[in-house]
C-alpha cells in the first residue's frame, strides 16, 4: 500500500448534496485529514446492486495501486450482513457484504483477500444501526489510509455473497443479452462482450434492442449523423447502443433489463 | 488550528455544478493552492435556511478539529446582513448573518466566538453586489487555512441572527412534531428527540404522519420487509420515518412540515 | 507551472455520477496519485458548447497560476478533430478543438500557446475511439502535473476552432442581446455587458424579456421583495434578469436563446 498518496474515492446511492454523503467524508478526515477524497458517484440508482456492480468494473480498474475504495450501497444495513474489505490486486475495497464488487474481481489473477470487519476499536465509538457507511466503513478507511493493515481490521473471511448477473446467450447464430446500464447520455450499454460483436460483424443480419432493429454499426459516434441511431463497442470493452448527440433510451423506451438481440448469418463452412 | 491540513469544506444552494461553486473554489484556491477543498453539498434547497440548518448539524459534528466550513446559502446577498466567521469548538464555519448555524452550534460547551467580516484586505479586491460567496467569503477561508487569525478579518460580534426552528411539543400523552427534512431516498426526519421516542417506546398507542399511521416500529430498515413503512430512530438521533427500500415521502405525500403525531398510552402510577 | 500544487480540474458534461468522470479521476491519478481533483461541472448541457464556453469564462479566471483544466464536452469524439493543449496566461486547458474556450482566452494580452496532443507516450496504451477523455486528456493532464512541458505533448498547432457566439446589438436606442445561460436559481444571464447597460441606465425606457417587461432595475437581489423580477448587473459583469427568491426561467418561460432588449431614450444633446 502506497501510503504516500491515501486515496480514498467515495460511491454511494446517497444522492448528490445528501447529509449523508458529507457525515461520511467527515468520518474518513477525522481518523486521518490528509486522506485525498474522491468522489465517484452518489447517485447510483437506490439499492440497486446490479448498478453498483456494473459502476464499480467500469471504473476502479484505472485507479492506482494502493487506492481505497469505500461503497455503501447497502440495503441490509443494520442486519447481520457482514462488511469486508477485499484486497483486488493492488486496491482495497470496503464494503458490505452484498456481491458488489465481485464483477470487479471475477477476472483477477489471484482470488482476492478478504476480511471481515469486526475490530470494533476501528469504528466510530457509537454506531448506528442504519448507518455503518459513517460509523464503520469510513472510520476504517481512515484507519487504513494511515497503515493499519486490512488483517487487523478482523478475521479472513472464507465465504462471501457473490452476485448474480444475467449471462448473455452467446451462438452461431445469435447474440443474446440485454441492457446493464443507461448513462446520462441515455446510451445503452449491454451484457454482450465487444470482442465477441466485432468477431461476427461481418455476419451480422439485424441487430434488435427492444424490438426495434438499429440498422447503423459504427465504430465512435462521429462516424454517423446527428440523430442517427448506432451499435458501436463502448470504451468499458461491450455493446453499446446509442444515438448519436441523442438519447437512445428516451427513443427507444428502453432501459435496464430491456434485450439486445444480434441475429447472425451462420458462418461458410471451409 | 491544525494548519497541516487546511481542510476548505463548501456547502451551498448554487446547485451541482454551477458556474458558482466552481467560482468559489477558484477563490479559495487563488489565496491558497493547497487547500484542500471538500464538496459538502450544492444542492440545497435554494434559499432554505432550515435545510441548511438541518444539513450542518447533520455533518459539521464528524469533521475534524480545524475544519472550516464555508457555507453560502444567502437570501439577503448585497443587503446589510453581516457575513461572520464563527469559532465552534474547534472548527470555524465562514457563513452570512442569517441564523444557518445556530441550530450546529446550541449545544457547545461555551458560547461560540464571532467576528464579523470587515477587513477588506481579506477580501477579493473588487466585490459584487450578488457574490460574496465568492469575493468574501472564499477568499478569507484561503486566508485562515494559510493561517491568518479570525480574529483578524474583523471585529468581535456580539449579537447575530439565531434561526427559530419548529419545537416539539412532547407531553406524557403526545409527542407532536414536524417533518424537518427528506433525504433522497425519500426518509422523512422530523424535530422528535429519538432518546424520548425510546424511553416511552412501550407506550406506543399509534404514530401518525400527515394522517396515516405507521404501525411497525423497527431498530433498523432490515428488520422489516421491502415496502413496509416503518418508524425507527434515525443515525441523526431524531425520529425517521420510512419506507424500507421505498420512498415514504412518495407514498405518504410528506415534506418538510408534514406534522407527525406519537400518541402514548399513560404510564402508570406506581 | 507551479509544481507544489498540481491542481488538475474536471469539467465534463457525462452527468453527476457518471462512471465515465470516475475512470477520468482514476486515469489522471494513475499517472500522479499526488494530483489535486477539483470538480467543477459535470452536468453541462449535453455536447452544448455555448454553454461549456459561458461556464469556463464564468470560472476559469478566478483559478490560480498553474491550474491545468480538463474540459470534456467533445460531440466529436472519435472522428479527426484534434485535441489541445492551451496555455491561457498562466493556466492550462486540456480541450477537444471545438472551440469551447476561445471565448474564455479571447481577452488575454498575448495570444494563447496551442499544441495538438499527438505524442503517444502520453497517452493510455489502449485508446477507446469513444472516450478521449479518459484515454488521452486524463493522463495528459497528469503528466503536465507531474512536470511534462506542454511542448511535449505535440507540435504547435497554428489553427483552431473559434466559436461563433450571438453578438449584441447596442445602439444609442436599443440594446438587443439574448440569454447565454440559464442558473439553478432559474436567472437569466445575457449577452448585454453590464458596463454599457450602467453607463445608459438613466435612460432606460424599458428592458423587454421575451416579450415581457421588466420594470425594476436593482443593484442586488434583496434590493426588492421576494416574488419582484428584476434586472442587475450579474456578478459576470453581464446584464441579468432574476426573480427574488423565485426563478425567473420559469416565470417567464425564458431558456438559452430568448431576446432581451432594453429600450433607450436618445440622449440630450448638449
Amino acid at each position: 500500500m502506497d501510503m504516500a498518496t491515501p486515496l480514498v474515492t467515495l460511491t454511494t446511492d446517497f444522492g448528490a448534496g445528501s447529509p449523508y454523503v458529507a457525515a461520511m467524508k467527515g468520518a474518513v478526515l477525522a481518523v486521518n485529514p490528509s486522506a485525498q477524497l474522491v468522489d465517484l458517484s452518489h447517485t447510483l440508482p437506490p439499492q440497486d446492486l446490479r448498478s453498483c456492480s456494473f459502476f464499480l468494473r467500469s471504473c476502479v480498474p484505472y485507479f492506482p495501486a494502493g487506492t481505497l475504495h469505500v461503497v455503501v450501497v447497502d440495503p441490509g444495513v443494520g442486519t447481520e450482513r457482514a462488511l469486508l474489505c477485499v484486497e483486488t490486486g493492488s486496491q482495497l475495497l470496503l464494503v458490505p457484504d452484498n456481491g458488489c464488487w465481485t464483477e470487479l474481481a471475477c477476472n483477477l489473477p489471484r482470488p482476492p483477500r478478504v476480511v471481515t470487519l469486526a475490530e470494533r476499536r476501528y469504528w466510530r465509538s457509537e454506531v448506528s444501526p442504519t448507518f455503518h457507511g459513517r460509523d464503520i466503513l469510513a472510520p476504517a478507511a481512515g484507519h487504513l489510509s494511515r497503515g493499519v493493515l486490512p488483517q487487523q481490521l478482523g478475521p479472513p473471511a472464507t465465504k462471501w455473497v457473490e452476485l448474480k448477473l444475467p449471462e448473455p446467450r452467446l451462438t452461431s447464430e445469435l447474440l443474446k443479452g440485454e441492457v446493464l446500464f443507461v448513462d446520462d447520455f441515455g446510451n445503452l450499454l449491454t451484457n454482450l462482450p465487444g470482442d465477441v460483436y466485432l468477431s461476427c460483424r461481418e455476419r451480422i443480419k439485424e441487430v434488435l434492442v427492444g424490438g426495434r432493429a438499429v440498422t447503423r454499426q459504427v465504430r465512435t459516434y462521429g462516424d454517423a449523423s446527428a440523430g442517427e441511431l448506432v451499435v458501436l463497442v463502448a470504451s468499458a470493452g461491450i455493446v453499446e447502443v446509442a444515438v448519436v448527440q441523442g438519447n437512445a433510451a428516451d427513443l427507444l423506451g428502453a432501459t435496464v433489463g430491456t434485450p439486445i438481440r444480434v441475429q447472425l448469418r451462420l458462418p461458410h463452412r471451409p
